[in-house]
């Protein structure tokens, strides 16, 4: 197993069985509440979540967001995801797709992702480190035609390679190889892990032509614990860097607060709102505040080690949620729900 | 024992033994805090709790609030409950009468209800569901002759019937259903069940002809949680609505803003306080903040289950402590006490 | 022994074994903050923490708030009372008289009570209901004869009274009976016993020529409990007023509030905090807002069971913190003290 | 040992074994949030953190704060704390060298230091109390040539002084004697020792021609706790010492806002940040508010009993700390740091 291969799989096992969240940041979610409408005149089975996303319709506003599985359990994850995400009719988004260039599609990542996802809007990944250079745009296309993507997921992860042993800390350049590729043709989406893209770069990344962002913001994983948690004590060198780790464990932008701001400076761009999302009451507020899809990686990994149904039953229940969130809100649909009152707690 | 019936009966159970309130959410009232009066210049005994709803006069400011008992025990509560009201002189209103209706005055709701009330008001009780359509007024005219009611009572409680398996959720057509009620000549009330009533369909209701509006908000019994209770975990699509219905166990409009927004958008509507009401103290803080009465349904279940005696106990405490607020803020009535100081604590 | 006094007794254990404080108020003081001087430009011994008040000159701007001492331990709790008083130099205000001027100075409260205090402040007590009627102002002279009191306090209990069986509820005329003394000549102070006086109150009151004015807010003993925790609960109307007592336990001003509002709206009247200030950077905090003295009862109450010398040390130690938060904000005296920086943590 | 010696022994101890820190006051870091920057356009390895303090070049903004280190250990403590400082490049602050004054260099600060600590910045260490008087001069310039500072640090602890049994009180005149220590051509700084420094003492001090301010604020370790733990409780004066420390235990100016003060009214002092500084995001914080240097005191303690590599790995964790959140807010060095987007949470 490769050094990468392996911190893989220590991710899982982490994400799956240790607390590696924020202990005093919060999404920001739960400074909102929906004003609950007893009279919605409408039908609960009359509300439609469908949405337009990358020119296909989707039954549910959502994304499976990436997730790389490691050697021995990617494939069976990412065919288990395809699966569900067909018959959810939801978005799909794998995850790095580092490894499986190198091994010809490995773990799940080939041709046969696309027959198995059907007709739902499917999303190459690759990380910022990997495109930096000439060749950016070329791997980007090989990214997105190995699965038959409809765009491609450059996610920005400084703080992440930044508190690892041997990560890609060289992050110039990164912002005009994404132009690159935006140039190139390829539809290009742009998202972080965990900590939130700001307001400043989502207008960067709106200007280099990308034209999906997902804020992916704090308050779900915390990426510096997951590899802090990793550390074997007795080296040093590894040691001083999981002490670096620990101490951004409230670092970020609160994912709500991220949407916010990118929806102000990036009117155009299509946003997806991440990060600890929890439930489809805190989708419909993503959706509220400009977000076109909520997403989720690490409550959906659990089901995606079992089978297609535990994947279907889990967004059935975040899907049921939201529905029932916009008959409470008396919204037919989800640009009703867009104009529907959200109050802000805080606000006086 | 029919579905209904037997939902009926954990209700009480579940109301009775398990945790239902909302984790986060409180009524709101202990934002509030009357400024002491350290020289009342009046005697506590002469301090007047008298109230006039529907045209009767109340000893107390009280109404206890509508709740259905279940097959077995429903008889007895509602006989006890109308024999305390007469006692203690304040309003009854009575559970849902779908069952009623259909089994000629079952459960104690009969024409000797109003024997047993006496001259106080009595409320009749229908579910939002069941007046659509062209017998709405029909229905609701049977309904409050059954037991010689005042008026009816229409309950608003989309989210507690979407989250319930084989629950009504088609809500359209509502109003124009209450509208046509109110048309037909009788005192037409409405309320919710936990989650409040906002400020746009208190308005909406006035505007249909609603007089009295019970702005029943969230921070007592949370109605998802309670149908959430309920749920046998095998039953696949059961499962899922249990977890629907977890997840709103934060929703709902705190019931003192859910009455300050009312007594702003509908000035001329006759406004009850309820869901959540602890004590006399926040009783007083409900009128004080435009309510006429305060209304109680979970905490008088227990008494209501024993006897008159303990129902007659547990209101005359909750109108000593009322009295001794008035007293201790120098108010000699309600009409005064609606001038006292009440400060919001979040107010800088 | 007599129901009052079986009371006063009840009262003392109760105060010394039992949590009877304000589960949810606080004083007020924890919301501000002395600006720390680390360059005082002082000798901590040239702090002068001497005050006038009644015309007495004290060593600590410090008052032994009334305690009523029951039967057994009045008479030595006021004799230790006036001994540390006098030793101190601080200000000592008796107990309720009620008793001693049926029994001719029963309970320690004769003409040695002056003997043993020197050249003291010493303040008399009667209650509100005591001196409604004609004989109201002989009344405050025989209880300030007595013991040779340099003034009477007249204290509003109106919400203890309320929750007590058999308490004094008919509190009307007490504002022109105060008024009345204060004509008859005698110096006359005002206090509540833990739930505070407000502004228009306190306006009241320095219009009706009192010249003391005793804010005793909430945050400290809270009396509405400490008569519930009396009642046994065997006696149907003792247990109604148990529970009304109980829901009053966060009622009240607290002090730091109540005593802002005094100092703006009676300016002319010499205030005194009490209720609940713990320790001497509180009571530098109520000197600093415009009290001229501050009032510890319950915290005092258990060195006043045991001698002279542990009262002494009680309040040398709240001397000795006043002093250094003088020194420590750079005030060489009080007078200084008032202009020090306090900055409210609430304030933006 | 003398009293004094034993004194800082007892310190050492209570630091390291006791909890006394401030129960209720936090530095006010944790008010501040960086916003993240997802793309940095930096390399990790590019970012300085080099910084120029009293003409020699730092390669970390660290100062090791003052510590007398007791009879047994001081000698050892300050050995390894030079030897560490000088292979970091960062400053060292010595203990207070009273002691050593009287004992000729006594605890390892003599001559030997300064070739221990090579080219570093070191800054000897005097009491406000030693300095009063015409010697004041003498005694700074005897420090400092002692070993061979670059400045010497007058530490302000008036608080600390007052709550201990036989501590200087008297504070006249301190202001004039660090005047007259500026004057005679010895670079001043001046520090409190964890209850911080206001904006006006930090202008007077400005005026005085101090130019390096340590606010040494609240939230970190809290001497009055220190000394109030050393009593022993049979000595009645130390007991009300004692009990006169514990209340000052949320006493002081919390580091943060010392700072933002400091700054906004002696824009052209030298600003060091102390008290309480966990890690090197706060530090960050805290020379974007500011601050030239961030200093540790207790927090490097255990290590410098144990050797100098254990500081140095300690400093090496704070570095790469401050280094990451350089690089995750975009900052290619602390010029650039000090312009990143810090956000008050707070603030509406
Ligand atoms: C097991 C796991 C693996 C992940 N791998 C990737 C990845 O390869 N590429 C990527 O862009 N994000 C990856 N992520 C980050 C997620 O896409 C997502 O941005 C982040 O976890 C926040 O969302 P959440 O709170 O719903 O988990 C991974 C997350 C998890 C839990
Ligand atoms: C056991 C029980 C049964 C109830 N049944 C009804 C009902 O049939 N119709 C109705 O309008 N509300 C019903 N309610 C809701 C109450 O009337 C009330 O609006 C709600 O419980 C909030 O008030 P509370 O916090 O004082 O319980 C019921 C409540 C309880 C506790
Ligand atoms: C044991 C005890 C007896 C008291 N008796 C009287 C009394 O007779 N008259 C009175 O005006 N206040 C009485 N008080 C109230 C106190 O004077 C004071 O206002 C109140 O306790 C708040 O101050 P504290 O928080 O420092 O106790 C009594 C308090 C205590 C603890
Ligand atoms: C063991 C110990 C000894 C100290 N001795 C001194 C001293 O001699 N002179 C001085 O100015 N400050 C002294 N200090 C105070 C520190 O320099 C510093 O201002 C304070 O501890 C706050 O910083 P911290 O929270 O990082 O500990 C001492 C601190 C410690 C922990």
């Amino acid at each position: 197993m490769s050094e990468i291969q392996s911190r893989k799989q220590d991710h899982i096992d982490i994400v799956l069985n240790r607390d590696v969240g924020f202990p005093d940041v919060t999404t920001g979610f739960e400074k909102y509440r929906f004003d609950h409408v007893a009279l919605p005149e409408l039908a609960l089975d009359d509300v439609s979540l469908e949405t337009l996303f990358l020119g296909r319709t989707l039954a549910l506003p959502f994304l499976i967001s990436s997730m790389t599985g490691g050697p021995d359990k990617a494939e069976q994850i990412n065919r288990n995801l395809a699966e569900a995400a067909a018959e959810l009719k939801i978005a799909f988004a794998v995850g790095s797709q580092r490894v499986a260039l190198e091994n010809e599609g490995a773990g799940g990542l080939g041709k046969t992702l696309r027959d198995l996802a059907g007709a739902i809007p499917l999303i190459a990944n690759l990380g910022a480190a990997q495109i930096r250079g000439a060749d950016g745009p070329d791997l980007a296309a090989r990214a997105a035609d190995m699965i038959g993507a409809d765009a491609v997921f450059i996610h920005l992860n400084p703080l992440q390679e930044a508190v690892q042993t041997g990560g890609d800390t060289d992050w110039t350049g990164v912002l005009s190889a994404i132009e690159a590729i935006a140039k190139s043709g390829i539809t290009v989406a742009v998202k972080e892990v965990g900590f939130g893209i700001n307001g400043r770069v989502a207008r960067q990344l709106a200007d280099a032509g990308v034209s999906i962002i997902d804020v992916a913001g704090a308050g779900g994983t915390n990426w510096a614990r997951v590899e802090a948690a990793r550390v074997k004590e007795d080296d040093r060198h590894a040691s001083i860097k999981a002490q670096v780790g620990a101490a951004f464990r409230n670092w970020g932008i609160p994912t709500a607060e991220a949407l916010v701001e990118a929806a102000m400076v990036a009117p155009d761009a299509t946003l997806i709102a991440s990060g600890g999302i929890r439930d489809g009451i805190e989708a419909a507020m993503a959706i509220r505040l400009g977000a076109t899809l909520a997403g989720q990686a690490a409550p959906a990994l659990a089901p995606a080690l079992q089978d297609p149904e535990k994947i279907v039953e889990h967004f059935t229940v975040l899907g049921e949620q939201l529905r029932t969130a916009c008959f409470c809100t008396g919204s037919k649909d989800l640009a009703a729900l867009r104009t529907a009152r959200l109050r802000g707690l805080d606000a006086p």
